[in-house]
C-alpha cells in the first residue's frame, strides 16, 4: 500500500486524480486537504464520489500531511505549492506538483511570469519536468517532480518531433489552442460562468502573454536541442474538456504529409499514451482518456500539426498518475483511463 | 423623449432592456448604476454594447436617479429594491420593479419565503402585477408596478386559460419546470460555473421551497377566482435562454387536445405575445424574442400543458418593456423582438 | 475467454459495450457486425478505439456470428432485432438482447407499441428482463436477455422501493423525464442535429405516446406486484449522457423524506450500481458511470423522486455488461465504469 | 413593396433572412421554395415563425418565381444556383446569390474547387462580390450579387486594412478559424448531429483544402491591389453561432498594436457593421446580430488579428440584406439586427 495524500483536493484535477488512484488497489489515501472550515468528507466536496470514499478533507499544515503520507500529489495554486514542498520533502514525502512552481528553470524567469519572486529557487533547474513521453528515464528515482501544464504538454508532445528531428524551423512557430473551460479551474469567477462562456469562443492573453509559453519553449528547447521560439494563442471553447492545438512551423525540406506521420510514429514508438494517427483527431477521442492524439499535414511550405488531448487528464491529473506509477514501481498504464 | 434610469444595470436582465430600449428612438438613458466603483462606461461592462451605448455605470442614489430621470427600471436584488423604490416614487419616477418585493400581497408570506421583514408593507396587495395578458387595463395608469418572475410567467401564463374556465382542478397541479442558465444571474457563484452546470440537468429547491411558487398560486387564485395549490420542481438546464414548464393538471371533465388548444386559443384573443400553437413547442422557438408559446395534451384524466418562453425576455426585460410601453402609451409592442 | 459478438456495432451504445468490455482480458471480440459495405475496421467506424481494437465491422448473417461467438450483444433495433435472435440462438449462442423485442410480455401489446406483428411471439413472456436490481438471481442461467431501455430503467429503479412497499399509489404517476441526445442515437436526423438541440429543450411523444410506458408499467407491476399506471413525458435536454426521471407519486400514508430515503437504501442494500442519496443528484454525477443515483423529497402529500443514470451506460451498455458478467460467472462489477 | 423570393427556403440562413426581412414593412413574400412536396407553409418548416408569417413554401421553377417576385434571395447549394439564377434574371429579377456560384472570377477556379463545370461561365469576373464594407458603391446598381461565404467575411474583413496599408506581408498569413455548428446546413449528416459535435472541437479541411480558400485570396488581392497567399484551417465549436478567425501575418514593419487599431478604425470610418475593438472580442458579443467585431495585437514581429461575426447573419442573410437595401435604395440598416 502507498499511503497518498492530495493538497487542494477541492479542484477538478483533484477530482480526476482521485477517480484515477481509486482504481489501483494499492493506493490508500491518508490525507486530503483544503482550506475550508468543517472538515467536510470528501464527498460532499465532489458529490460524484459519494459511496466510493469516506475521507475528510481537512485544513492541515505540509508538516502534517508529511507524518500521514509517503506520496503526496500537490494541487495548490502557484506560490502555495512552493510554499508547502519543501517541508513535504523534508519530512520524507515524494511529491508530484501540479502548480507551475518548479516547471520554469530560471528564477527570474518564474518572477516575471509569476509576479512573484520564487522562495525555493535552488530546485529550480534541478527538478525533472515530468512528461514521461519525453523522458521516462530521468522520473523513477526523483523526489520531486514538476507536473507539465495542459497546453503545454499538447503543443510540446505534437511538436518534439518534428523540431528534434529537423524538419521544422524552431522559429516562427505558431500554437492556435483551444481549450474546454474545466482548464479554468473551479473558483467561482465571472469569466467561468455558464452564461459568459457558453455559445461563445474567446481568444485570451493574445500576443505572448500565456504563462505556458515560456514552459513550452524551455522544455521544447531542452528535449529538441535548439532555442524555439513560438507565438501562443489559447481560446476558450464551450466544453468541459479536451483541448486542440493546431501548430503551424516552416518546413526546412519538403516533405509529405506520409513522411512527416512516420517520423512521429517512430519517435514515440513504445509510448502507449500517445497515439499518432492517418485522420484528423477530435478532441472527444481522447476526452476522458489518457490519450494524446496527433496528426500532420503539409501545405504551402508548412507542418500543420494537429494535438489533442483531456485537459484534466492527460494534461493534468493523467499524466501525474504516469509520473507516480514510474515513482512507484507500478505498470506505467495502472488506472489510466483509456 | 423619455429619459430611463435603470439601477443594477450590470446584470443580465438589464443587457436585455438596453437593448430592447436602444430600438425606441423616444428613449434617452439618464441614468445607469453599479455598486461598483470609477463610473465605467456601460459597454465596458457589457462589452456587446460597444459602438451602441456611452452612458457611464454610477454608484448613485434613488433621490439622484429621481432628479436625472422620469421612468426606472429597477433591476436590484429583493430587499435592495424595497429599500430605493419608495424614494424613487417619491421623487416622481414611474417605476417597474423586477424584483420580487412587490409580488406578493402579503407582508407575512414575503417574510416567510424571502427571509426579511417587508419594509414597505402598505405599498403589498395594492402594487399591479405585470402580467398584460391577464390585466392589461390595470397598468397605464399605475407608478408602480411589479414586474413577474421568469418561471412564474410560464406557469400563470400556460395555467391561466385551464383553471380559469374550468377545465381542470385547480390543486395538485405538477408544475415541472426546466430553465436556461442566465436565469441564475451574472454573480459568480460555484453552482453556475460552466463545469458545474456544462453537460448536467439538476433540479433544485425539489418540495415548494422556491421562492416563485407561492407567487404562481396567488397570481392565478386572482385570476381565476379560486384556491391553486401546486408543487413546483425547477431544474437547471445547460442552455442560455429558455425556460419549458411542463404541467400536469386533472381535468375536471373529459376533454380533447382540440377543445383545449381552442379554449386557450380564445382565452389570448387579441394577445400578440402569446402564441398558442398546435405543435409541441421547443425553447429554441422563443429563444430571443418575446414571445409565450403554449399548446396542451391529454392522457389518462389529464392535461398536459407545456409552455416556453425565454427567461431574460418575455420572462424578464421583455414584458417590463410591454409594461413601459403601456404606462407610456407606446404601442405595446415598440422595440419588442419577435 | 469468451468469444463475444456485437450485431449492430457502429451506434453509441456499441462503443459504450466495446470500451467496458476491453477492460475484461476474458474478452476477445470475434465478430462485429454492420451493414455498410467494405468491412471497415471498427476504429474507423469509432475514431476512439484507434490503436486499442483491430476488428473488421462486417456484413454478417446471425448463423456466420454464431459460428463464431458464444455471446452475443444484439445492438440492432427493433424488428431487426427479432430477426436475428433465433438463429443466434439455435446457433448456440448467448444473447442479451438490446432491443425493445423481447421485454413486452405480450404480442398485441408489442405489435400496439411498435407497428409491427412480432415474429417470435413464443419467446415473449418467458425472457428474463435484465434489470439485476430487481432480479438478479433470475439472470445467471438465462440463454437470452430483454436489457432494459434507458428512460424505462431510470424510472423503473426510482420508483420500485415506494410502490412495493406501499409508500405511494401505483396508479396516477407522473414521470417527467430529461434526456441527453445519445440516447437517440447516431443515424443522421433533422431532429438530432446539433443546430436543432443545442440551445433547446423539447418535449416528444407527450400523452402516453413513448414505447417505453408499457414496459415501465409492465416491470414495475411484476416487480411490486399491483397494476401500475404512469403518464410518462420525455424531454430532450442539449448534453451528451445522462437520463433525469423527476417523477411524481401521492403518498399513501404520511411520511419523511428521512422515512422514504431509508426506506429506498434498504431496498437496494448489496447492490453496488445504486446509490440512494440524500442530496439531490445531477446527471452529471452519474455521467460516465454504471450508477444510478436515487433520492426523495416529500410536499403536500406527494413524493418527489429524482432518479439520475447516464442513458448509454446504466441505461444501456454497462446494464448489458452487468448481465454479461452474471451469465458467464465474471464478478458483477468487471470492467464497469464507476 | 418590393416583391420578394426565397429559393431554398427550408435552411438556417433562410431563416434569417425572413427574420429579418419581416422587420422591412415594404417587403412581401411572394415565393419561398422547397424541393418538397406538399407546399407546406414556412410555419411548418420554420416552427419558430408560427404566428408571424403563413406563406407556403412550394416547388416552383425559376420561371415561375420570376413571375411572382423582382428581388429573389438564392439560398440553394452550389451548381443548383447557377442552373437557376440565368432564368430568374432573364425573367427580370435582380438577385443577391447566396451561394459560391458566382463568388470566383475564374471558370477553372470553380471547376477546381467544386468538381463541377461552371454552365455559366460568363458572369464569372463581372458579377459584383457584394462585401459593402469594401465596395458599396459597386453593389446598388448590380442585376446580380454574388453574397460572401462566412469565413470569408471574418478572414477579409480582419484582414483587409493590415494588406491595403502594407503593414503585414501579403504571403504566409495564417488564418486559423472556428465556426459554430449552423454554418454546416440543416441537412441531416454524421458530422453534424449534435452527439458528435457538442463536447467536441475538430478541424477539418486541413491543408488548404477548404473552398472559401481562393475566395478569400482572390477578394484580398481585388481589394489591396497585391497577391494574397495564406494557409486556413477552419474548426467546428460546439455552439450554434458565430465565428472567430484568428490571423497571423508577418508585420513589414515595427508597429504598436494602438497604431494597427487606429489604422482599422480609420480604414472602416463610416460602416455602420464594423467594430474595431480595443478589448479581445468574443463571438458572442456580435451573435445575432449583424456586427463584425475586431481587433489586433502584435507579438514577436507578428500581427494577430481578432475577427468575430455571425455566421448566419453577418456572415450570410445580414450582408445578404445590406446588399438587399443598398439595391433597393433602402437605408443600409434596415431591418438588421444590432
Amino acid at each position: 500500500m502507498v499511503k497518498v495524500a492530495i493538497l487542494g483536493a477541492t479542484g477538478y484535477t483533484a477530482l480526476e486524480l482521485l477517480k484515477i488512484l481509486l482504481r489501483n488497489s494499492e493506493v490508500e489515501f491518508t490525507a486530503l486537504t483544503t482550506r475550508q472550515d468543517g472538515s467536510p468528507p470528501i464527498h460532499e466536496i465532489h458529490q460524484s464520489l459519494v459511496g466510493r470514499l469516506d475521507v475528510k478533507c481537512e485544513d492541515l499544515s505540509p508538516r502534517e500531511v508529511s507524518r500521514r503520507a509517503e506520496f503526496v500529489f500537490c494541487c495548490l495554486p502557484h506560490v502555495a505549492s512552493m510554499e508547502a514542498v519543501p517541508a513535504l520533502l523534508d519530512g520524507g514525502c515524494r511529491v508530484v506538483d501540479l502548480s507551475a512552481d518548479y516547471r520554469l528553470n530560471d528564477a527570474k524567469v518564474y518572477e516575471k511570469w509569476y509576479g512573484h519572486a520564487h522562495t525555493d529557487a535552488a530546485r529550480l533547474g534541478k527538478t525533472v519536468y515530468g512528461l514521461p513521453e519525453l523522458w521516462s528515464e530521468r522520473i523513477p528515482d526523483q523526489k520531486l517532480i514538476a507536473n507539465p501544464g495542459c497546453y503545454t504538454s499538447a503543443a510540446i508532445l505534437g511538436l518534439a518531433p518534428f523540431i528534434k528531428q529537423g524538419w521544422i524551423e524552431p522559429s516562427g512557430i505558431i500554437i492556435d489552442a483551444k481549450s474546454g473551460v474545466s482548464g479554468s479551474g473551479r473558483t467561482p469567477k465571472l469569466g467561468t460562468l455558464f452564461s459568459e462562456c457558453n455559445e461563445s469562443v474567446a481568444a485570451y492573453s493574445v500576443g505572448n502573454q500565456h504563462r505556458h509559453l515560456p514552459e513550452i519553449e524551455q522544455v521544447l528547447a531542452e528535449a529538441c536541442g535548439s532555442l524555439v521560439e513560438a507565438i501562443f494563442t489559447p481560446h476558450l471553447v464551450p466544453m468541459d474538456r479536451g483541448i486542440i492545438a493546431t501548430m503551424y512551423g516552416r518546413l526546412k525540406k519538403p516533405a509529405t504529409d506520409g513522411q512527416l506521420i512516420a517520423a512521429a510514429r517512430e519517435f514515440y514508438a513504445g509510448k502507449p499514451f500517445v497515439r499518432i494517427v492517418d485522420h484528423l483527431p477530435t478532441t472527444k477521442d481522447s476526452a476522458y482518456t489518457n490519450f494524446c492524439d496527433i496528426t500532420v499535414r503539409t501545405a504551402r511550405g508548412q507542418a500543420i500539426i494537429i494535438s489533442c488531448l483531456d485537459n484534466l487528464i492527460k494534461g493534468a491529473a493523467g499524466v501525474a498518475v504516469q509520473n507516480f506509477n514510474l515513482m512507484c514501481g507500478f505498470p506505467e498504464a495502472t488506472g489510466l483511463p483509456i
